[in-house]
């Protein structure tokens, strides 16, 4: 279903709204999900309502969260996020690691009890007006088996890092830290398809093909897939931003995550910390004048796109390149076009809240 | 061939001290490449000084190098290396950066105009006795091709993070993000075996297994191996290595490179501006009391041990196990074993010098 992308930012405004934000934070939480969608990454845009939502009748969310500073230095900050939109946290501690950086160099911000962020590299680039290397992680629902683990013990972890250029757009690579997302395996289930091999594995730690396998007590394997193809090194990303996002401001990790999925089992975690960020803006002018930055960074770049490419490909692609190429074609075609899970979503949302959209349901 | 390890540090004092390396930089560069062989890690111990003794005989290497601050605020410095060896830049930059994070919560230091600096994880653990988590990370030889390119054009590009833990050993991930490296590679090309599939390409792009490759113009892949594996996410973390490392202080990066391995074709760059490195000291205490930090850490630990393994394995391994139990065997051993590559190198530098290293070579 097509959509405009005013009427599909109009709509956010309304659920927000009717989930107890205010004015800004409505605005600020619809751009997050709407960026999403823009660039192509559907699975994190509005759809995540889905999620949301439940959490928020179950008051597992704080829709009137008072994010507070727990502890800081020139660099660094612990943020507590009250159990507030991941949305709105994120933002709110990456503005705080671009205001530290501007005093210092760098800015470093981790936070505690929060909730999904959307995507990493919303955060990420609000750093590059500044002339800022941004940064942005999370830890998630544990999905993803360590090397050598028949359990899911870790999230698929996501992380991001925006840098500007200066003729080129910005460099940004955003991904999760696993092979495949949930949301992939959930795709290719419902279209009775199988997954790639070497990516996810059953509930006896052996190598699958099923795609619907995290129901059946399966789990994503490592970057990597094999250990003789690396797993291990998987396993030290997603370990790692585990850590920095979670057990370094005190959130709960690893398998302590507190499931904001149906189907993952309840944990006995008696204290839950919500789930964890960790956010860093690093000043380029702290290091070499940004302008000469630039432009190397525009060199760096072409020296990737000149390359040869394998045959039957275009050329080497620059991280960020084809959300980007999303984003344009969004813009100027002026819709998003709405999955079906979407449409289901947006349905029960104005049946549950009685609002009007002006779309007509299938 | 087995030399204790009083032997081999030595050995090493005889053959830096005839590089012209002052009393202290001689201990460090030592110690640097002593750990690796303890830790397990020979392709980077000794026997590297088959390749650093050449780049010193073309006064590539400068014995006498000066380390110079270029550009610092209070969390950031950049380090002009002098083109001296990585080995002793890189304690210098940790240190730097180090006590940037006493003062100021955490420090970052770029450093460019530098060599190889021996295993990542030798500086990033300077950290952990300071009650800080130690982030380094390096460029290298362009060995490596990016998603869909036929040319190798970013190196192997290792990272480590040390994170303490109270009564457990430190997390230690060190790892090259590619998913084989140069040095294993050589190994099972010496061994006449072949490469594990998905992970190296022929001059043209295609996946092979032919250990040999990068002689013959091939490259390894990114970790993932291939685009249905993620290797497009590998491609971003190798990506942000040599950013990190290179382009930010101003160092040559990607393709330009200039090789230090013979088979590697000589690079048009007229400017030399060595590798680069990144280094990052993180003050626990920044964020939350380190005492607590680290029970957690103990916590983090134990949830990965006692998860169930899969068949065959004893149970899932922390980053930085293999290296320390490696090093605790070696300790209790007394000496290392060195291997056919280490013994030649040894009698070829002990003939160049004329030095007498009490070993009796085959």
């Amino acid at each position: 279903m097509k959509i405009p992308i005013e009427q599909i930012r109009k709509i956010g405004h309304q659920i927000f709204k009717s989930l107890g934000l205010n004015e800004k934070d409505t605005a600020l939480a619809v751009d997050v999900l709407l960026q999403s969608e823009l660039r192509g990454i559907s699975t994190h845009g509005f759809v995540r309502l889905a999620e949301y939502v439940p959490l928020w009748e179950q008051k597992r969310i704080n829709p009137k969260a008072v994010f507070k500073i727990e502890h800081q230095t020139p660099s660094t900050a612990l943020l507590d996020a009250d159990f507030g939109f991941g949305l709105l946290s994120g933002p709110y501690a990456m503005e705080l690691a671009i205001a530290k950086a501007k005093k210092v160099g760098t800015g470093w911000v981790a936070v505690k009890r929060s909730h999904h962020f959307g995507i990493a590299g919303y955060h990420a680039m609000l750093a590059l007006k500044h002339n800022m290397i941004g940064i942005s992680m999370t830890n998630a629902n544990p999905l993803v088996a360590p090397t050598f683990s028949k359990e899911a013990l870790l999230g698929t972890n996501p992380m991001a890092i925006a840098i500007p250029a200066a003729s080129h757009p910005p460099f940004v690579a955003d991904f999760a830290t696993a092979p495949i997302s949930r949301g992939k395996l959930d795709f290719l289930h419902d279209a009775g398809q199988e997954s790639q091999e070497n990516l996810i594995q059953d509930k006896d730690g052996n190598l699958t093909t099923q795609a619907d396998i995290l129901a059946q007590g399966g789990a994503i394997r490592t970057l990597g897939g094999t250990p003789e193809m690396g797993s291990h090194k998987g396993y030290c990303l997603s370990a790692m931003v585990d850590i920095l996002s979670a057990v370094l401001p005190g959130a709960n990790f690893g398998p302590l995550v507190v499931p904001t999925l149906s189907y993952l089992p309840e944990n006995d975690e008696e204290e839950n910390n919500g789930i964890g960020h960790f956010f860093g803006a690093i000043s380029i002018n702290a290091f070499q004048p940004a302008d000469a930055f630039k432009k190397r960074m525009d060199k760096w770049i072409e020296s990737m796109q000149k390359a040869e490419p394998i045959d039957g490909k275009e050329r080497v692609l620059i991280p960020g390149e084809p959300e980007r190429l999303h984003e344009e074609k969004h813009r100027k075609q002026g819709f998003i076009t709405a999955t079906p899970q979407l449409v289901k979503v947006l349905k029960s949302l104005s049946e549950k809240f009685d609002l009007e959209f002006g779309l007509e349901f299938p």
